[in-house]
């Protein structure tokens, strides 16, 4: 059973999940060999080798756990957090802990083994942001959760399985920086009466260096203070604190912005490695009206200064103006 | 010129260098050929090739810039911040900027072009330690700075140039990370009116599962909350808010425990790459008492689950007790 820790200094959760995997030797070869599981468990046809299917979008005539789906969200088979239990939250000492209960389910984005957010239609696109929000309106029905996280790597190094996937995990806590950015939020509304990317998205609109994509609804900018080369957040352009609320005829606006932004940074970087997060108000009691919801989006390339990590302090060799510039000239 | 920018929501610093690195495909080639630089212009007998040195420890009989140096320190070529300069401090609209003042000085650690914190005698690792303190006290003297942060990235991938080196750089601001420190420092102490990092000593020391190295003077513990596999704290076990306070004696043995450290690490892992930054109090008029100062080391190993990102939440596989039992078994 893995644990939730939280230290007295900086009051940030950490999941152990200290399996029984004693033999360091053992854990570091298995790391490498995971790049290359075959068959892989996500294929179309091998249904079978994943726990069942907590939601999926299907032809009508197929049935569950079977053949004929676009897109299936199962369990994660290794959760570092579980459903079944109770909290037990309790001190170690000047520590904390409480059991590691939550949820960790897998988005299998398509039946084929290969492709990206770039080249699938914004119709297939739509029905995985389609499967993210049945999944958190499911997720929060359950009150021990406070948090729906949604979540994609790509790219080698970061994907642990090289099919299509992305993860959503409901936690019992708050991560420490959505808990920052409702702080700074709710301080900045404090002194204005206004939201803070309200104001942002404003400005941005003003002064157009930052902006790569805007439709109706949404904006894609590289924020003004981006940490590194090419970061992204994507946004709407009115105030809604809460992914789970977006209706479905956004849904496909979203599904053609996210599209294009994923295509400029495959032509623009040469199919970099990347990772999306949705940052969403908490849910429950912990639902804060002020918060505006949005993706941020870090590309990973070989240009970081390195010097980030213990300082909170970030280089950026690329101004976000030169880096929203070339974005926006990629065809 | 580079800058220093603020968002409204986090209050995060960023330097934004933007260099006139317009070409990201020039800048991207530029990363990878990085790594092969030859000749070195850090290596023994090429002392002109770098920016003349501000302290070196050499043979009385040699002169300045010349052979003869164990460890040297030098302004950073290329450097993201410049001394040079005055503040110009103002706001864009909801944003912050100033100009990108500091020092970035790099710490040539020794002459040899290959060579590691685990096989150096003791001795020379006092050095490069008192190097540390030496450059601290000085640049400290400039009253636009309040943080001078040491830090050394190691390994392929991390470091830029293979020859051993560590940065010090001076900043105008205090970096997010060291400001929560603080915060929750003073937090912990205002209610108990103790230190928080020393009540976590105690703690470590009555409990000594997570202990790895014990000495009269300094512990080094896998953290309750750790977030890495092998993530680490070398802490001077009574209370001292400043590196730069640490005595002559204390070097030799603070030299010992991080040999020792970083010989336990290359053993049982491999050589693997890993980071180190000192976490010290801010100078000057932002002095904190309270603080406790310590050395936070990261390991980069492939089992990381890439899920912090973004969110601040962090999944470790292996538990701190794990990580440092196996770490004591190390001779």
């Amino acid at each position: 059973m893995s644990e939730l820790r939280r230290e007295p200094v900086l009051h940030r959760w950490v999941v152990i999940a200290s399996q029984s995997w004693l033999d360091i030797t053992d854990l570091l070869e298995d790391a490498k060999r995971k790049q290359k599981v075959e068959p892989c468990p996500f294929c179309d046809g091998r249904e079978m080798q994943t726990p069942p299917e907590v939601f999926a979008i299907r032809d009508p005539s197929s049935g569950r756990d079977q053949r004929g789906w676009r897109v299936r969200v199962v369990p994660n088979k290794f959760p570092f957090l579980r459903i079944e239990g109770d909290f037990d939250r309790r001190g170690e000492g000047i520590y904390d802990r409480m059991n590691g209960i939550g949820a960790h389910e897998i988005v299998i984005e398509m039946p084929e083994h290969t492709g990206d957010w770039a080249t699938k239609p914004a119709g297939h696109i739509r029905d995985i942001l389609y499967a993210y929000r049945e999944r958190v309106l499911d997720l929060r029905k359950d009150p021990r959760f406070r948090q729906i996280v949604i979540a994609k790597n790509h790219g080698p190094g970061l994907a642990i399985l090289p099919h299509p996937h992305s993860h959503i995990v409901a936690l019992p806590i708050i991560p420490r920086r959505i808990e920052d950015e409702l702080r700074g939020t709710a301080d900045y509304y404090q002194r204005k009466e206004r939201c803070v990317h309200c104001d942002m998205i404003k400005q941005e609109l003003s002064s157009r260096s930052r902006i790569v994509i805007e439709t109706k609804g949404f904006l894609v900018f590289c924020p003004y203070a981006s940490r590194y080369p090419f970061e992204l957040i994507i946004i709407p352009k009115t105030h809604i604190p809460d992914y789970g609320s977006i209706e479905d005829g956004e849904l496909l606006e979203l599904a053609g912005v996210m599209k294009e932004t994923f295509d400029k940074l495959k032509k623009l970087l040469k199919d970099p490695p990347f990772s999306f997060v949705f940052h969403s108000t908490p849910v429950q009691n912990f639902y804060e009206p002020r918060y505006h919801w949005h993706i941020e989006i870090r590309t990973r390339i070989p240009i970081s200064g390195g010097f980030e990590w213990g300082t909170g302090f970030f280089v950026n060799p690329i101004s976000p103006e030169d880096s929203a510039r070339l974005l926006r000239e990629v065809h």
